[in-house]
Parts: structure tokens; sequence; C-alpha cells
């Protein structure tokens, strides 16, 4: 029989908060082209917290968020200095939730609530804070205090000890399906969140519910 | 003072063999979506090979490169079934080499000439025996005997001891950048690839020399 839940922890990036709200200063500084902007630059961002990973070479989320930044605009070659960059990476720190976010919170506040995310603490607390949403967490958990990046099982094994519960009363929510596929290998409940009808990976993991919206989610837990 | 080369080792996927060749089939089959599928199809194939070392959940690059050929075909919502599949998959082991791969390997000769790649040994040896080209290779190195995918070190570290000659003596070619990084990153002579003017990844290591065709890779060298 399925144990009942005891804790709750959700990704940050994606499934609370909008990285490609960084688009709107993406476009005013780059006209035309601040939507492929933002999402080269989260999809570099992810692909060199993997590679780095692999490669046994970790530097914290600010460093490759940048690094990434600087990849995608010589790619798409647009001119950028020093002072544009900081402008698109201090968006960052005050990314907005999704409209739905704080709402659903409120509702799933009789559990425990937590954060995993592959941002530095830096990042994290001002961005839940600037959210007004620093009271809902019992912990925000970064992947530096282990410098290696989700979906390795250490990182979602670093927060079992600090939760104090076992691994199959934790439910885990995330935007991205790869972390969702991570955290079910690893053996959390998961609930993929899959606001824009997106395609599942066929990474051999699949979670326990599928939702559009956070506000869902309390009628997918009980 | 930079020991002489006394080994050269090859990516094969993207570097001696052209996967998006699979287009014209994926076109015949799909018409109109050619050239989005073996994109997609490429870029999930790596994708998966970096979340699954990760994760810790290896399979080897055959079921690999199926799952990012199914996931492709969901994503792009084309309807395809088992034979269609079978199609595309028995091209992987036929990829035609570039055309400037054999002579380049021609002038090489002079030196102990290996291959080291994510495919299985199931993969490469028809791949490299329908292009001619079995006896240019003293060894070809697959990545399944570690069950880990590039850029893990040891991936790299493997080709070593069977060399017999030491990191620093070895040249190692590869067009996918993050191949490049990853072998730097462990200790080779670094030779970039970068056929199509591509941009190089912000990962912390360069290579030794970029170039534009094989062909130049002999003047490289000296």
């Amino acid at each position: 029989m399925t144990p009942p839940l005891r804790a709750l922890v959700f990704d940050a990036y994606g499934t609370l908060f909008d990285p490609f709200a960084v688009r709107t200063r993406a476009e005013e500084l780059f006209p035309g082209n601040g939507v492929a902007l933002s999402q080269l630059w989260r999809s570099k961002q992810l692909e060199y917290s993997w590679l780095r990973t692999m490669m046994g070479r970790y530097e914290n989320f600010w460093k490759i968020t940048e690094d990434a930044l600087v990849f995608s605009c010589r790619m798409l070659k647009l001119s950028s200095d020093k002072h544009q960059q900081d402008q698109l990476m201090q968006a960052y720190l005050t990314l907005p939730a999704f409209p739905e976010v704080k709402p659903a919170l409120e509702k799933l506040s009789y559990l425990p609530l937590s954060v995993l995310s592959n941002g530095t603490p830096e990042m994290l607390s001002p961005l839940v804070a600037s959210n007004g949403m620093t009271d809902f967490f019992k912990h925000i958990f970064s992947v530096d205090a282990l410098r290696m990046y989700k979906p390795r099982p250490e990182i979602y094994k670093h927060a079992v000890a600090s939760l104090g519960v076992s691994n199959d009363e934790i439910g885990f929510v995330s935007s991205n399906y790869w972390d969702i596929a991570g955290a079910t290998s690893f053996g959390f409940r998961t609930y993929w969140l899959n606001r824009g009808a997106g395609t599942g990976d066929e990474l051999g993991f699949t979670p326990s519910a599928i939702f559009a919206s956070l506000l869902e989610l309390p009628r997918v837990l009980t």
C-alpha cells in the first residue's frame, strides 16, 4: 500500500519561476531576438550543467548561466557588452513566479514544502523573497552543497536526510521531464507539471501523475 | 616542450560519419519532416546519453538511439510504425563517411589511428566496414565496455591503456565541441573539426587547434 505523502519538494526554474521571462529584457536589448535568446540561453544552461557534471568540472549555476548567455549571444551574433549581460543576469534574481504558484502553495501548505534546485543559495534566496514566498518553504536545497547537478541521484538523496522521511513519502514536482525521470529513478513519487502540453522523454521512468497547472496538484495528490 | 603525437583517436558520429544522412530516408517516410526529424533525433540521442549517465541508468547506444527516435516522432506528431522505425535505425549502420574522410585517413596513416565512440561494437563494426575503412583503424573503442557515455573522463582513459602511450601523446579529433571539451579536460591534445563554422561552447576547455576539413589535419598536426 502506498504510504501517505509527508513532504513536497519543488523544482524552481520552470516549475515555480519562469526562466523565459528574461525574453522581455532580452527583446529590449536585442530587438527581434528576445525569444530566440531566452530559449537558447535556457537550453545551453541545462546542457552545461549536465556536461560539467559528467566532466567532473563543476562550476556553480550562476557561472554556467553566465557562460550559457555568453555562448548564446555569440551563436546568435548579438554583440553584447558586460553591462548588457549583467542586466540579463540580474533578471534571473527576480524571475516572476507563474501566476498560479502562490494560490497553489497556499492550498498545499498542510504539507511541509521545500525547494530543490540547481541554483545557488545566493540565487534562490532573492528569487523566493522577491516573489514573497519565503514563508512557504521549510527548506531551500541547492545542488551547490554537492557540487554536481540534477539528475545525479545524490542530489535527490540530499533532500531526504534533512526532511527526515523516507523516499516514497516525498512528492517531487517539476516541469522538467528529465528532472522527473531522475527523481523517479531515485525513488521519489513524482508529479510532472506539463503546462505547455509537452512530450515526455523516453528515459525509462514515468511520473505518478501529470497535470497542467499547479492548482490541480491538491486534487492529484488525494 | 610538447612531445610528438604517437596516436590519433577519432570520434565517429558527426566526425567520420554523417548522422544527418538519415534525413533522406526520413524525408521519404515523412515528407516535409526529414530535416526536422534528423535534427531532433540527433539532439535527443545525445541528451539521453548524458542524462542516463548522470542517472546511473545506462542503456546502450542502439537503445537510446531508438528511444530518441520514438520521442522525436511523437514530438513532431509523426505517426510511425515499427517497420518505419526499423528502416531509420538500419540507416544508422551504414551512415556514409564525409567525403574527405578516406583521403584524409590515408594521409594520416603514418600514425596509429583509432575510433572512440558512444556506439556499441555491433553498431561500429558494420559502419566502419560499409565505408571500407576497417583496415585504417588499430582499435575501435566503444563506451559500452564502461556502461557510461562521453564526456565522462573514464571513457577517454579507457583508450589510453590499450594505446600504450601517455595522454599528451594522443591527439583526439571530434566535430562535437562538448566531446573536445571533455577530452581536453581529461588531458588529450584536441583538434576540433568545425565543418559548419559552428560556435564553440563555453565549457572552460579549448582545443589545441580548430580546422574545417579533415584534409587540413595533417598540416595542423605538424
